[in-house]
């Protein structure tokens, strides 16, 4: 019942608070063997990296990950390799600015954890949001890109931003080529042109935005995931829902589900040419529990950024009626650096799922 | 990593199959000392049971649950109690019809987990579904019954069906005295008089249809849940996506928070009569994964039932193209009966939250 | 950190109280596909059984085994197979006398759970030790067979009882066919009829022996187990400690090695006709937690029975100084019965173990 | 299944090589609001630090523990104390030495892992034994430190080496205050100074000895611990054995047990001046898998060191016959060193079991 692990099989546990001198996971249960040096894991930690461009927070973290342990480099080998013992990833917090915190340390900041860790601890970190900083989120990408790792490279795992404020893609413009090309990770340009506006006037006015993030991981093979309790897509909801500020999760047609009926839900299947073929997926390639073989689709809203420049009524730790104004360097959209995010939980979840079926074959 | 357990305190493990000779739940990790007997659990399955109105299944089952092990009744105490040792429940399996199976024996049902059971384990018990069929969850019920002894009297929970279909209830409408009167647990009496409609309308048609279900808990104190992995949200999705047939989960104002600005979203602290009052529960009672105090608001989005007499073309298990229609007695809308199962999936949640809240004390 | 179970992968829970209705175990991880019938598991049943001769306890349980699901005749295979769900065994208590229990409920026996239980749990089920029973070994036994079936023919399991009271048997004659010639399973007939004879004046005198019993598992690969907290070595100890009145286990040479030099302990590595051979097997057949390939050799203590008709001194439940003397049906060596039970324990760790060997391959 | 975690509430993962960078603990599930500082474990560390006698590793290293995370100086709160959040904790390498490797690297050391790895994983970090070495365990007495906070001032663990080769203690001239006042944690000062005898003449002859360590636990209150498969005693033995070169764990009279009567072996209960009064303790403090509220009484024994200057015979990893004499820097018996080890490891168990007994109130 590890609050900060997850994963069963395949498992990492992060630590680290967003001020602390450093961050850091510890991925056990990864297989011997797997090629693996830092080199590998940076790309993923750029594109979650904070500071890249007007729309998300100016804090300037290089975010370069170390590799303490679990991987040798051996002769008899072909360069640097996973040995089946721990691996120990630490990013150091660099930006960590030494400031007035007095206003967050004394005051609840609506729409935070400040409150609750207050009530439930007695005491928090409250530099910077400490523990709950989405700074933790950082070590799930670098742990995500192991996770990649054990997968292989016929499994792909990509995500996008589809949604900002009321305004979504169209999906007739979806082109993931796109996504890398805007600082949204957006798979339609029209659509990012348009975002771009949104944010500067948010931005200007001290307001923040939520969103909604799309994964789709193609690639997994039938027969993945559990019954009941181990269905790959409670493990994929569970997965996203632990992401800072998620407040849902859906799973292929999700909540547009509800209004179907059984005719039109249906995913027939036809005949395909290397297998069964379906002739839609509102499963989000789940039936079951257990993966079908097509495209696993998972949406997650991100609800707006609550460090807002404007002015909330809240209490102070003696419950007086205050007011607060967050001035830090903080994100108008957490949404936007949730897609890789988004991306290495699928990633996780997925390398568990991998080794836990694994296992449970009659061999 | 047991797929066929939940929680990690106060654990239940389910076993059985629905045309087995019976099926069950482990409780393991339940205080002791707690009155419990038989007739606490039963109105609660009572609930839950089939072939109660037209609009659900007429398999008729009495679903009489035995208590077989971990209850004591010691002259020393007042009456039985838990004796913190593993509580066994059972079912008898009565109206499991010995019939021809050999249409669902051979084809893969669309919608249904028949052909993810059959390339994962190469066998299943296709009778009703096996070990898929939502017959399972009747031991769920059960067992929140017991979690509900363990939340004690002043913790509330309550779910009712606030969608059918595109036809949503008028939320200012709601009134939970409503929920116990009509057939489909909902809290708007006008509203649900149409869905009757609706439903004779779908069953003529040999269709079926989706619904979303609402559970809202009072009573949870500040405190409970855990930050990162161990969130109390990231928990309640999890367990709501393992009933069947759900494709979504939100908390709060779910997908909605996407389409909010800041400003818009933050649940703002006023000093109350007792404590903290907040000015609203756009956080469905969680921040930082950690319980604020507030109500707990949970929303599932259940996909239409795949049994439909509507034929639907499929593959017989040798990859012939063929088509199936379903003949057997099916809940034309699964959402109705997960009603209860959702309050029971919260009830475990809050059960196994409370003793790990207690773990974690500096005592 | 469920109490009632065992195993990560391959996993089983039992319920149940010594003079309840039944008892059980639910197994759950086993691989699909295995031919699993009741007929599999009875024989191991058979050799636990109790009243089977003068030595052991007179109360008659034909312990008849059900398996009440996860498994399935399906004409498609070869006769009924486990199908990758949970298998709930289940076994009537038959021989559960009605009896006056006032004396075991308001006393506490020495070297019993009854003092313990009572202060933790204010509450116990007092007939015939209850949940503290050796009754629950019978689930052991049950889900062992299974174990070994996940295991395979080709790995061995077999145990001896080599010590009762203080005399040992000489390992110079050491038969394995003996084992089931003797009502001890001792593998040498000379030291067996000794025994006997020893059993029989502890029997007069109202007094009970401990013993030593060994297991020994030929046919595990070289590989299984895991570094550090997850030790093959470890696993085994913390599953004979969970065997009751057991409160000593070794592995190879034991607690002999203190006494060694390192170049007597060594067991020395030379080239064998199929891959390596050791000249020696002081540990075990366990190096750094893993498996070596060679025989994997455990040793467990047994107390003696604590229940025994000479009177001992106690405090009653009102901390009243009393006396006890238990005149019920027990077994006056307890290290008997604690043979079958060991050999279960070893293969349902060793079951696990393959299970996560597999999960954690590079595939 | 986390190979490198240990415990349920109260757990730490141990990551790291002897000779890589640093070694390290993430220690989680510690409650909030307890003082701790690197100064409070810094004193367990020193203890088991290599080089500070003739009798242990000349291996030079400070061993300066670091807390990276999970503790937090709030100018509300009384100094610096725990946060309920994972607290990491580092140690540099300081003396890995680089040397020549190849011998360990392509010969297998009888009695030690590299085979074992070598077979399972395909690959290992040779250096100094890597994962394997017992420098792992300078991060458990880190761990240990804190879990004897959780445990507080009142629950003393301690531990002594109570035979060396074939010399043990003689019992009643056992003092605590001797241990600290010799190389050896011996608590008879008599057997001290021959065994720095018997261990001069083993190093000048190459060689090496076993031993056998006992903890002692004073103050754990009746009722922690579990039954059935969650029991106090096979906890500590699984946690015993998980220790370097542990091949035998016994609790109270342990294999003794096993030559005594009933009669003898009762521990007799009386009224004490401030409850229950045991008149031996024959059970170590644990009945039931529970503790009595006596001391808890556990011994282990360590087989030699296996890395001696005397050459033994061993394969290549070629499979051809060679031998190897290892004339790195070894402690020439292990045992004395692992007695700090011992204390944290029951102190770690004692942590843990505390915050389960908490989380099974009926609150």
């Amino acid at each position: 019942m590890s609050h900060n692990t997850f994963g069963h099989v395949f498992r990492f546990t992060t630590w680290g608070e967003s001020h602390g001198p450093s961050i850091g996971a510890v991925v056990d249960g990864c297989p011997a063997g797997i090629p693996l040096t830092e080199a590998d894991l940076q790309p993923w930690l750029d594109q979650r990296r904070p500071g890249t461009s007007r729309h998300v927070t100016p804090r300037q973290e290089p975010d370069q990950v170390r590799i303490l342990s679990g991987v040798f480099e051996d002769d008899r080998t072909n360069g640097q390799v996973t040995t089946g013992t721990p691996i120990n990833l630490m990013i150091e917090n660099v930006d960590a600015r030494s400031k007035d915190y007095s206003d967050i340390r004394d005051k609840w900041r609506p729409g935070h954890a400040d409150y609750t860790y207050d009530m439930k601890y007695g005491v928090r970190d409250y530099r910077g949001g400490g523990r709950s900083s989405a700074r933790e989120t950082a070590m799930r990408v670098a742990a995500g890109g192991i996770a990649r790792k054990v997968l292989g490279p016929d499994i792909t795992i990509r995500a996008a931003l589809v949604q900002v404020g009321s305004r979504a893609i169209e999906r007739d413009r979806w082109d993931w080529n796109t996504v890398s090309t805007n600082p949204f990770f957006c798979p339609d340009a029209e659509t990012a042109a348009l975002w771009a506006d949104d944010m500067d006037a948010l931005r200007r006015d001290g307001n923040s935005t939520g969103g909604v993030v799309e994964v789709v991981v193609s690639g997994v093979p039938v027969g993945w995931g559990a019954p009941v309790y181990g269905k790959l897509d409670s493990e994929l909801a569970a997965a996203m829902m632990t992401i800072n500020a998620v407040k849902g999760v859906e799973i292929g047609a999700g909540f547009a589900s509800a209004a179907m009926t059984g005719v039109e839900a249906a995913d027939e299947m036809r005949k395909g040419e290397t297998g069964p073929a379906f002739t839609s997926n509102h499963n989000g390639g789940v039936l079951g529990g257990i993966s079908t073989g097509q495209d696993l689709v998972i949406r997650f809203a991100v609800k707006p950024t609550s460090s807002i420049r404007t002015e909330r009524r809240t209490l102070d730790r003696e419950l007086n009626e205050t007011t607060i104004a967050t001035h830090g360097r903080h994100d108008p959209c957490v949404a936007i650096r949730a897609v890789p995010v988004g991306e290495a939980m699928a990633a996780l979840v997925l390398a568990d799922q991998k080794l836990r079926h694994q296992a449970q074959l009659n061999a």
